[in-house]
């Protein structure tokens, strides 16, 4: 059976795709093999050569959500915003489509990004299959279909019964929020069964095997609001997936834990992560997190807030929220809008983990000297602020001939 | 002399704008007079009655600035701008108006709002009396005619030569970027003489304390980017504000310290909240900071992340940012967006000061029944998320049918 990452860095070898990660994220190559092979590195793939690499010692990367939904079938659109993902700096994108022709439109992403791409593949099984007829056998059907499509990752939610037992009359205001997660769990309750995908673990690790896809272990038990606190469920979620995904490297599978994403206040972040060091060094991919209800509208805002927060203190992957979180599918712009908010996250998040880029002095440099074009070249979005800044050199006018660069520069630069 | 907050507090009398904010911001009565008393907590208050309490145990607050520039000068676009400050929840105004009939445009913005208004008077003598050919007179009777108009709050910018010599040839890669302060240090360096409102400090105290006038202590040695690093600059200016705010405190003149702001590496935020607080207790005031500077278009984001963090550790009021900084003067809506960004900030923070708030609990209750419109009372802007959420109750357009709070809602409901 092919060698996966893992297996080459057990063997002291260092792939080609080792050898792109080392120079990307200015790595050793030593330490490229080692961090793969004790699992706090992975390397997401695509087939077209694409590498990106996700945990310890690379940057925070950020993840783009795209795809139809029951309600909202435009598979123009999601092409759209799969070219705003790349454009704009996503890392990895996410097809989540659930409505219209399914396997069509994923084809038809991967034609339009060079991005590595994350499926859930419960979300076919349960749409062409039906959430009360599919089979353990449908399920990972379609996943064998996604990965021999070539998908670089897939989510699956392992939730078990224990947990549905705690949560249930819990009293959580806001209960289940994770689709793929309520799925999976529908299908075990109602055929009265444990987890498929732990059920038909060794199958599940062939299957990734093969094409050497990474593991993304869903975060079923994540909260929905800010009043939802940490409790037993999502404790033994986050145990749990940390064993799974010492099962999966010993299998060879690259793994990253999807974790305490979803709601949380503000002063738990720091102590969430840690909570999830504390059990593994795998990745750690959060989803926002929302440190606030309130900010319906701009919850792209108040996640990017989050994920700073969760990104200063570790995390490592970053799953963008758009404006349009919870109230409808977004549209390509607000795609950009929320995409370019985790993009400043992630930044800053770097800004303390590998301290501060040259990209912000770069930036600097052309502004003292009004230079717009200039700074649009080390801007995150170089094209809303195009729309907004001066046309030629000179003030701008927040401060016009008022400015205080200007009135200072003289007598600043005289300097002796 | 009339006798103001601080005087009466020192007396152990409880004013009525005390009693006011005892009951806003839910403090015990006593509390409030030994704050206003030592000057953790300061009253701005309107002649309409209205009052603000910024400080210590209030929660955190939010400053719009508006006014007219010299290259952009629409009177009501300005009136626009105090309407949206007050409907989306900023505390206060800061009108910094340099375009046009700047006293008519203050009594225009004044006759629009209920919310306290702060003004940087220098700003007025630079235009109506020009940079160059200013008098000391000149600026203190601008700051008498804005008192006696009613203004709240007074920024003065109390630079001194030595910090001027400090960073002079300093290398800071932005010199100077504090506008007040660039026009109080030409004045300084032109004049070849001390701080004006340092010199005439026994006049000024006898001008704010007429009206009980807040005095804004301006932060002029901040830092335009964030590689342009803690200097001994930025620690002279910190240290005269807190001996200056003493002095004031003595005058019976309620004062507020404008500090850290601009831009500042993530990892120092809170190390120099500490700072300023090692220094007095006087409210802290910070305009972001922004943890990077490539978030060009995107700065209220940024800023929003950054008044966050600095709000978590202490910052009691907060400037906002819009997206249009650095570019141009903010369109209305521009200003709605900031003011929206900061209004998150300042909830995230006191949801670390004080607990997290029925609010997000009351939001999370309507979002589980998909009661849109419910949840439209409870989001900072109720206007952007309307036009985006269903128009009926029933989940998204993002899930549809398949919602995963409406798929498990009746096994978690069943709760045994």
């Amino acid at each position: 059976m092919k060698a996966t990452q893992i297996d080459h860095a057990l063997d002291g070898t260092l792939t080609p795709e080792m050898e792109l990660i080392s120079r990307i994220e200015k790595m050793d190559e030593e330490t490229v093999i080692s961090r793969v092979e004790d699992g706090s590195l992975v390397i997401m793939k695509r087939d077209n050569g694409r590498c990106v690499a996700i945990g310890r010692g690379a940057t925070t990367k950020v993840n783009v959500n795209l795809g139809t939904s029951s309600d909202t079938i435009h598979p123009g659109e999601e092409i759209e915003k799969a070219h705003i993902a790349e454009k704009y700096g996503a890392d990895t994108i996410t097809d989540l489509s659930m409505g219209g022709d399914i396997s069509a439109i994923r084809r038809s992403i991967f034609g339009h990004t060079s991005l590595p791409i994350t499926t859930v593949p419960v979300y076919q099984a349960v749409v062409e299959k039906g959430l009360m007829d599919m089979t353990a056998d449908d399920i990972l059907s379609y996943l064998k279909i996604q990965v021999d499509e070539g998908v670089s990752s897939v989510v699956l939610h392992c939730v078990q019964k224990k947990m549905l037992e705690r949560i249930k009359g819990a009293g959580r205001v806001m209960g289940m929020v994770s689709k793929g997660g309520s799925f999976t769990s529908v299908f075990m309750l109602s055929n009265k069964c444990e987890n498929p995908f732990i059920e038909h673990f060794d199958e599940v690790m062939e299957i990734l095997r093969k094409k050497d896809v990474v593991l993304s272990l869903g975060n079923t038990m994540r909260s929905g609001c800010i009043h939802d606190l940490w409790d037993e469920a999502h404790k033994m979620e986050a145990e749990s997936n940390a064993q799974l995904a010492h099962k999966a490297h010993e299998h060879g599978v690259q793994v990253i834990i999807e974790g305490m994403g979803g709601h949380i206040q503000a002063n738990d972040i720091a102590a969430r992560v840690q909570f999830y060091r504390s059990l593994s060094n795998y990745p750690l991919f959060v989803a926002g997190p929302l440190p606030t209800d309130i900010a319906v509208g701009y919850d792209h805002i108040a996640g990017a807030v989050g994920a700073s927060m969760a990104s200063d203190v570790g995390a490592d992957y970053l799953c963008y929220i758009t404006p349009a979180e919870h109230l409808s599918l977004p549209s390509p712009e607000q795609v950009r809008e929320g995409l370019v908010a985790f993009k400043i996250a992630s930044h800053i998040g770097d800004s303390i983990k590998y301290g501060i880029s040259g990209k912000d002095l770069e930036l600097a440099r052309k502004r003292v000297r009004f230079d717009w074009e200039g700074q649009m070249e080390h801007a995150l979005d170089p094209d809303k602020p195009r729309t907004m800044c001066p046309d030629n050199p000179g003030p701008c006018t927040m401060c016009g001939k008022y400015c205080a660069i200007s009135i200072m520069s003289n007598y600043l630069a005289e300097g002796n």
